[in-house]
């Protein structure tokens, strides 16, 4: 038998969403006559809007015809969306970025998952707490946590950097030299983000400190406020150290589409192991070109789409419904006296659990009074222990309903 | 700076295909009014079969609307899709797979890339000479390969199973002990196959050594004469050292839709370091979930309509034009006393570069008095020097025209 890859044997047990799909069947099979709300999973409900549908259709005639057939187009993505992603996203907002620091792929877990694989295997990762799992795990795959310690639910050799009320969600710079730093703002699963000023202090000590951010925007399209960063790279000298993952799953729907792209700055170095400066961009397009090819067309069409228009004025309505819901949500749970945050910037909510009671005991209470599934702040790292992850991508009816049942309940 | 995967640095210059987008560019420069026609890159140019595209279209309504929308499908495919490939592709040649087996995916390239993440740092990989680039590649980006030897055109630690005339493109088993073995029947870029005789050698050979195959089957569809498997779960015990990879990009013209397979069987095992067993299949299955978040909605139902009747109907018609451009090149060749192997059984036509030319000589000839753009068999692996590939997913018309260009030749 040939020999596997031990890393994989540090993973701890399976993926959070598995335990919360297996409380949910049990109670489902005790309780048959519950109406489940779900407002755990982070994916989204509604439909495709207009413009997309549109251009989808239209992609597919185009590829039954063999005058206008399409097979393997640029793995990086067709020309013509990656020129609306630079107008739409970033020239738009004075960003400066080229045709070749934009890689389209089929979705930013993939994106963020991969991109540890240029870096060094001795590369020490820095990561939120808490934070999403993809970042974590598939670097215990690539042999970079170290032992899993559990009785601090935190791999020995991963550097975490703690975010909780106590301050305000902003964690602190890291304590000691690390090199790739996985920040992701607007935040999941807390739903906060950072100012400008907060944000060019990351983009400050990495270049002080020859760190790599590796920034995760996938709620981009969510944010409402003012002096909150859209990109990255809109802090000075950030692309020297940054790389910006987008999505279209949650601004448009995509989430049973698949598309998203990451910006590799040119200015972004660096070094082999003689201490030569080496272009991350060329990395990760020899990275992109091996292992993928391409995002289906039809899909780029759609993605293309979003940016025309009718588009941008579709998908403004689309987060309008989310941010609805999130702010149904946020308000009812605060008028009930409990400590909640996000939902302002974000279509998540992020509550303290009341009485103190442990992020899973607070699932099952919820699930069992109000049968409504939400996600254990624990889920996501121990420092979301006490937590808990209430998301707005229900339907409005849902999202009511829920806050109701949750008024009713023995808080 | 953050230090990077040094093991890229061993990769050779840049991907074959971009130094014949090279050549190409410069000869249309010096002759604008050259005709080219492509027989290079696999590539199909056939329309989407119609009951694809019907399919893809109502998958695009249902998306359309909140009450049929659907978001982040299982990761491992929807199992409607999954079903249709088990009916249609194995319980159809009573081979019996399982539904927690079959990984779809967005492509063949990505699985047979990321297949090496889950076995051993360490492990010894087996290629064959010529070879589809991306399995050296990706193990050279893993740090399996060791250096590369110029003057070998070869890695130090890959071990090569050479294929050419000499062995009717049917290597040797290998000399010395390795763990991964990488198979692709039929062939890629030879077009050869095996029989099921010769394959059951190899698996044999893997059951007694301890050695996994990955077999790359992605064109599958073209096989035409008896005795040549269509699985490699036809031989007897495969089911326990082999992996299967197939695509529906050849198949059904999804080179630019994206959709493939990959079959992990539950009685394939490795071993960990403290030589436990584990189900590769298990391992394979947390690097799915972990790293990739399923293919488009709209994709799998196209796929899953090749398997309806007027899907394999249409895909029929599909294979046997492509096989029909294959004779005509085949044909066209022998009769011009060419040595010519492969069209048989696959879209690929592999001949000896006449008068002993050189595969990147015999391409400049090819492109200057044909203006015909083609395969350097030596891109694919040393044993490919003096060899060169011709596709045959160009039109009748330009396959037509191509033999009728080299039939002027001087050869």
């Amino acid at each position: 038998m040939a020999n596997i890859n031990h890393n994989f044997l540090e993973l701890q047990g399976s993926y959070l969403f598995s335990e919360i799909a297996k409380r949910r069947t049990k109670f489902i099979q005790e309780n048959p006559d519950a109406q489940i709300i779900s407002l755990g999973i982070g994916d989204v409900t509604r439909g495709l809007p207009e413009a997309v549908t549109k251009a989808m259709h239209e992609a597919v005639d185009e590829l039954a015809q063999a005058s206008s057939f399409r097979g393997y187009g640029p793995e990086q993505g067709y020309d013509f969306l990656i020129q609306a992603i630079i107008e739409g996203d970033y020239k738009s907002r004075g960003i400066d970025i080229q045709s070749n620091e934009v890689f389209v792929s089929d979705g930013s877990k993939c994106d963020v998952g991969n991109i540890q694989e240029i870096f060094s295997q001795d590369s020490i990762v820095a990561v939120q707490d808490p934070v999403y799992p993809v970042y974590v795990d598939t670097n215990v795959m690539a042999g970079r946590s170290g032992k899993f310690n559990k009785e601090l639910n935190r791999y020995e050799n991963i550097s975490y950097l703690p975010s909780s009320a106590e301050n305000q969600f902003k964690p602190s710079l890291p304590d000691r030299k690390v090199d790739l730093i996985y920040l992701c703002y607007p935040n999941n699963p807390t739903g906060m983000t950072l100012t400008k000023e907060e944000l060019k202090k990351w983009v400050d000590y990495a270049k002080e400190n020859n760190c790599i951010i590796l920034y995760d925007s996938a709620y981009e399209a969510y944010i409402q406020e003012e002096n909150v960063p859209h990109s990255i790279y809109e802090i000075e000298g950030a692309k020297e150290v940054a790389i910006e993952f987008r999505s279209f799953s949650k601004t448009a729907g995509f989430t049973g589409v698949r598309c998203a792209y990451t910006i590799v700055p040119r200015e972004l170095k660096g070094l082999d192991a003689a201490g030569n400066e080496i272009l991350i961009n060329d990395l990760w397009n020899r990275r992109h070109t091996t292992k993928f090819n391409g995002v289906s067309y039809v899909t780029q069409r759609g993605a293309a789409a979003i940016y025309s228009p009718e588009g941008k004025a579709q998908i403004a309505e689309l987060v309008d419904y989310y941010m609805t819901n999130a702010a149904i949500i946020r308000d009812g749970l605060k008028s009930l006296g409990l400590e909640v945050f996000g939902g302002v910037n974000a279509p998540y909510i992020w509550l303290k659990t009341p009485n103190g009671l442990n992020s899973w005991a607070f699932f099952d209470k919820l699930l069992s009074e109000a049968h409504i599934v939400g996600t254990p702040g624990v889920g996501f790292g121990q420092s979301g222990q006490g937590y808990f992850r209430l998301t707005a991508f229900g339907s409005r009816e849902n999202t009511e309903k829920a806050v109701e049942r949750i008024r009713k309940m023995s808080l």
